[in-house]
Order: C-alpha cells, then structure tokens, then sequence
C-alpha cells in the first residue's frame, strides 16, 4: 500500500492502520500528492498556527490545491496557555459552520501543542475524522507527531484530556525548523538525543560526534539523525500503541522528574524538553546509584545534553516539592512510580523498587 | 475468556477487545463479580443519572462493592438538554478531584443520553478508560448501550462530538425497566422491532405475535426478544465497528427521517424511537413504491409498530422543511442520501438512487 519514498523515514503499525512518516527538505510542497498516495478524498481543513503565518501555511494550502483538495485554513494562536476545551470549541463551530464530513480531512500544522490539541479535534469530530500532522517544530517532530496521543489541559491538569487518534500521515518539512528559536531547538534535541539513550547507542554516538553539524541542520547527517530518531518512536509505538505494555513507557526516560520540575516552577519556565533533559539527568544518576551504570556514562550523557545548549541542572528546586510532585505523574500506578532507567547506552529499563532516599539524592544532584 | 452463562445474550467483538453483554433479572447484583469476570481492577466510580435515585443507585454500588472494588458515585440530572461538553467538564471536575487513574473503571448508569455522554467521558479521560455500561431505558438496552458509539451535542448540532470507545462489559437488568414511562417503553421496543424489520423475520413475527406479553415484561419472551434483538445490534457492530462497511448502517432504518423530524419538530417533541417508528414508516412507502416491498408488509409494519402504542404519523409536518433536514443528515457523504429500505421482512438494504418526488410522496403519507 505504502510506496518505496526515499523521504519516507517509517511506516507505524497500529490498530487503526498504517500511516508513513516523510522527513525531507521542500517535502511540504508534495503533501497534496502524498494524500493523493494514501488515497484521501475530500476537502482539507488546514488548522495552523498563526505564529506561521502567512508564507509557510499559504505554501501549505497551495501544495493541498495541487493535490486537487479544495482547502480552507483557521490560523489561530495555539499555545500551552489556550490548549483547553475553549479552544476546541472554537475550532469545532468552525467545522460545524463548513459542515465538515465524515470523509474530509484535518491537516494540523504547527508545534507539539498544535498537534495536541487539533489532533483532539479530529479525534472527536463525528467520533474521529482523518487527521495529516505537518509538525513545525523538532519536538513535534521526533516525538509528539507520532503515536497518535492528543490532549489538551483542563485546570486540574495537563492532558488530562484526550484520544488515541492515529494520522493518516506524518509529513515533516526540516525547512521549517530554520526559523525555530534557538531554545526550542534544543529541547527538540532533548527528546531526539533521549530515543538514542534508551534504545540506540549508534544514534547517542552521531549525535555526540555531530552536534555542530546537527545544531546547524546542514548536510544529510541531521535528517537522517531525525529519520532514524522517528524511526525509533514509530517502532515503539507499532510494539506498544496503548501505553500497556512494558515498551512504550521507556519514552518517558526523564520524564518523570522532567514533570515534577515543569509542575513545581510553573509550567513556562522551562520547555518542556528542557525539563526532560534535567530529568534524565536525575534518572541517569538514579541509575548509577543502583549500579545500572557507571559514572562514565553519566557523564557522557552530560556532555551529550550540552553539547546542545541544554540545562543539566535547575536554580532553586524544593527537593519535597519535587517528590511530592512526581508521586500525582500521569503514568502512576496504584500510587507506585515506574522509573525509566539506564542499564547502558542506547539500553534502557523499569524499575519500581527505587528507595526513596536515591531519588532524593539524584534530585540534590541536578539542584544548581 | 468469557464464560458460558445464562444470562449473557451475545458477545461483540471490535478492534478494542471482546465484551460481553448480559441481560437477565436481578443481574446489577452480580455487577462486581462481573467485573471480577474479565479481571478488571482498579476503583470503580459510578456515574448515574440522579432520576434513578437513590435506591437502585444504592443496589448498583453495593454490588460493585462485594466485587471488592471501592466505589464512588456522582449522580447528577443528565438529559437531552445538558447533553454538552458543560456537563462533561462536570464529571471530568470529578475524575480530577478524585484523582482517577487508568487503571480505574468509571460505571455508566442511566439511559441513553447518560451512556452516550459518560461513555464520552471515559473515551476520553487520560486518552482512554474502562467504561462499563448499565443501560436503564429499553432503547439504551437494545440499541445505544453496544457498539461503543458515544457523543455530546454542541450548539451547531446533537452529537457532532464524540468517539467510538467500547466498554468493557454491558450489563443490562430487566427490573430497570418496571419504572420506566410508557412513552419511553414504547420507544424503545421501536428500535427492537427496527432490527426483526431489518435483519430478523423471526424476531419480527415473536414482536408481532407477543406485543402484550412484551409490554407487561412477563414471562421468558421478553428477555428472549430483548437479548436476540440485543445479539443483531452486536453482530452487525462485530462486522463493521466503525461504520464504513455498509452494514451499520442498516441500523439506521427509520433514521433519515426520523431525525429530521426531531430536528423540524424541535427536539423534545417526539422520543428518538418514536421519530424513528415514523421515519420507519416513511422508509416502508418508499420500499413500496419502489417496488421493492408490497403494500401488505407495509400494512404489517404499521400493526406491529401500533400495537407497541408507536406513532406511524406526525402532525402538520412541513414537507420542504423535512427534505431539507435529510440533506443535512450526519451519515451524508458528499450530499448523497443513502437510505436504508426494505426487501422483505428482515431484509434492508441501502439506496442512493431514490428520486425526490418519490420522498416527498413517502413524506406526505406520514402527515397526520
């Protein structure tokens, strides 16, 4: 069904189908044609962040027209402060007002929280309509583009809403990373550099030989370093698309304290792959406490992170504060935490027998 | 997995797992060890609709109780008119407080409005919970409660939002329905006689032979139609889960002018079944006149459906207004009505081809 496509980085496998994933350069100009691949009909509805507007999405709109798709757009603003059920709304009465049906398609553009929310949106239209994610921003595109999770906040929590609603089709333009500001960069990084800590020890060494040419996005080297990186989600998630079972909370590799600090400095202070590297860097000591690992890969991690302008450590934490926090985490079960730890490079594990007094360590640790 | 049993009318298989569906006498009681049945754990939290206060909500909580499950209960008026995301964010504000976790099951009890709206709930707390439902109309028994549908209303139109989420058991107490109104029954029994019409010549003679035993609810036959009309909704669910297939849809007899009668009649005028035991009517003429029934079982639909105490006509309809609202049907594809219709007794299929004048004669026989 999925044709050979030398920009095709993966296909994932799910219960709701197979969907192929392209990472290229100009890729943005084609999705009409790749829709006309996969065999959509119907008309585009083109959600995006106006922070793109208007050249990148009108570009967008325009490769949609090639493809024979009569297009509307919503440019709106979409960030970690509006992605609630307000603005679900809104694009809903958009729908409704278009009448969109059942067999037209939801093109979400923009970063992960576009992704999120818009991915929502589709999931629940008439109980689920097509969505295509054209993710802007390198964490969207190594990590939340894939997989099929969407949520938005309620003010009880973050993503304490949501569906698994798989793409159609992943379609990531690097292009669009080159207007990325420079920390958001980085904490896409994060998660990229993460998925060779926990499953890849070759990716971990090309991203620790070629940070430069990485940082830069010259050459071939960071799309593919990007290719392999979603290649890794995507398997994970073909192994494990519910979250069931043992394979897919390794994802969460630093994600547990990476929480507790973006909970109790306040969401915004730091971006969220900015916490995730803090966090790693916390589990990753966790890890060699129990003697998983040994110091030199600790500190390798170290300069990995760096090396891409990451934070290692946090100003001023409330180390109470901290546990505390990652005893409400999302993935908790019966109160009972599942560390995600290392037992080498590119090999990581669970454990929920951590005593509390090595957690408390590692979060001294990674106090600045 | 699931065991024989004397009470289980059918099992419904889908992409998200098997699940049994029970109907019986005094079967609530057994709701815990149900649940201990196909293994679920976790705390259960029971959301009923507060019209069922307090004594069988009581009942339903102690039998989840005795299963071992620590239980909670929010019951709150649930009906067609706060069938919206308002209410949802309700039982969300709920969930959040209590700090329900995955692993939980959250218990849908009421009728269909109440299924539809918690089962949305569930669909989407934490991208995805167990969700058991406990129907206590006739309509939500035989038709809403299986096949994982569920939705809420926005402004722009009634179940514009929602998300195919199957539960985890059905289980359905024919003693609820002794304090159910008798317009309600009647509604009902309209949507049981809709699957004999379609799918089941037996069913439908046991539904025409039996109309005063199945009223009073006495006797095996009751329960016996109930779980053979409650066993076609689950094979044709079984066949085409998300309605793609061209078999759902045959449930949908009656529908297309049924719902337009609720639409231009103003929702509240007419139960959904009673719209729908017109629309059925409606659906019969233009069977006939297409040739493709006699006027005789076209008679025959009328008696059956009268003896359930079922209108066949509505008042003062406006002809263009109801044509209208057909065009606009959810089920639309590209503005092609697809009608479902009849061959024979037990025998539906579906049409595109269906001239207007011809509707607007079958729409001008159900004018009272």
């Amino acid at each position: 069904m999925i044709n050979q496509h030398q920009n095709l980085a993966t296909v994932v496998n799910t219960t709701q189908g197979s969907y192929p994933v392209i990472v290229g350069r100009d890729v943005v100009d084609d999705l009409g044609l790749e829709l006309n691949n996969i065999r959509l009909n119907g008309r585009a509805f083109l959600v995006a962040d106006e922070v793109m507007f208007p050249n990148p999405i009108r570009r967008v709109q325009e490769a949609l027209e090639r493809g024979g798709y009569a297009t509307h757009v919503l440019a709106l603003e979409i960030g970690e402060v509006n992605k609630n059920l307000e603005t679900v709304q809104i694009v809903y009465d958009w729908l409704a007002d278009l009448r969109v049906e059942r067999g037209d398609i939801i093109v979400a553009m923009g970063g992960g929280v576009t992704g999120d929310l818009v991915g929502f949106v589709a999931a629940t239209w008439l109980r689920g309509i097509a969505v295509v994610h054209v993710p802007t921003s390198l964490a969207a595109m190594v990590d939340s583009s894939i997989g099929g999770k969407t949520g938005v906040n309620i003010p009880n929590g973050k993503n304490l809403i949501g569906a698994f609603h798989q793409p159609k089709l992943v379609l990531q333009d690097i292009g669009h990373l080159k207007s990325l500001p420079a920390r958001e960069m980085s904490a896409g990084w994060a998660e990229a550099v993460k998925h060779g800590l926990i499953l890849d020890a070759n990716l971990l060494d090309t991203f620790e030989r070629l940070a430069p040419q990485m940082k830069a996005l010259e050459g071939d080297e960071p799309v593919a370093a990007i290719r392999r990186s979603v290649a890794i989600k995507a398997e994970i998630v073909s192994a494990d698309e519910f979250e069931t079972g043992d394979r897919r909370v390794l994802l969460n590799y630093g994600h547990t304290i990476g929480h507790a600090i973006e909970k109790v400095s306040g969401y915004g202070t730091y971006l969220h792959g900015e916490a995730v590297a803090i966090g790693m860097m916390a589990a990753a000591v966790i890890s060699e406490r129990l003697d998983m690992i040994n110091n030199e890969l600790l500190d390798r991690q170290r300069r990995v992170l760096e090396s891409y302008d990451l934070p290692t450590s946090a100003i001023g934490l409330n180390i109470d504060e901290i546990i505390d926090a990652t005893k409400s985490d999302k993935k908790s079960r019966g109160g009972t935490i599942r560390w995600v730890l290392l037992e080498g490079p590119g090999q990581a594990t669970t454990r929920t027998d951590v005593p509390e007094e090595i957690v408390r360590e590692a979060v001294q640790s990674i106090r600045a």
